[in-house]
């Protein structure tokens, strides 16, 4: 198993970056500890360690809406991965847009740029 | 300015990754705390926190092979950076790469996948 190096931040979490397979497009950055790096090499399911619950977490387990493994690619210290994905379902956020990153920087504050897939009120009952 | 959530790791840090603005590959991820991000939003240049040496990090200043902002992306948390920038020079990673992750995964180990731009030993005397 290629070997990472968990020893750089102080939660011993190496970011992990999940990017549309087809277009390029990055969708989320997540976590990983060993266990959940191990688990998405076994798996092809991208697994990632939640900080805000401090559990393994599969994304889109429970709706089905996984991250499937197309590549993984290692930075040059070894303490970073890109996650080369196909997103079922096409949501990666889960306030309901294709990417966590829809939203842009401007002079005047931030600005609405992504694809909304779902509507998180039906799906989570959010408002 | 858009105000970020430094409070979420141990280290007061939030990851920028780098992508570039053309072609959409990530070219790295680095740190960013108050003030550097404020510095980015201020000069256009992509400017970190480097873990290492506990230092502000303007990427290329020596060399003057510095990053361009041509956009950034916030993501849902508020606690994740994408910096879309023009690269001067065309190598982000200083082992000579356009991209920091110019290593896939496989079955057998690190496979070689990136382009090299510069070779290190002559730009920074490295063996």
């Amino acid at each position: 198993m290629v070997t990472l190096d968990f020893s750089k931040s102080d939660d011993g979490l190496v970011p992990a970056i999940a990017q549309d397979a087809e277009t390029g497009e990055i969708l989320m950055l997540a976590y990983i500890n060993e266990q959940s790096w191990k688990r998405t090499l076994e798996t092809g399911k991208a697994t990632y360690w939640s900080r805000s619950r401090r559990a393994f977490w599969v994304k889109g387990e429970s709706s089905g809406n996984v991250q499937r493994i197309k590549e993984i690619l290692v930075d040059c210290d070894q303490d970073t991965v890109v996650f080369k994905i196909e997103q079922v379902g096409g949501a990666a956020c889960h306030k309901g847009y294709k990417s966590c990153f829809y939203r842009q920087v401007t002079p005047e504050g931030l600005k609405l740029v992504g694809q909304r897939v779902f509507d998180p009120a039906e799906v989570y009952g959010e408002k």
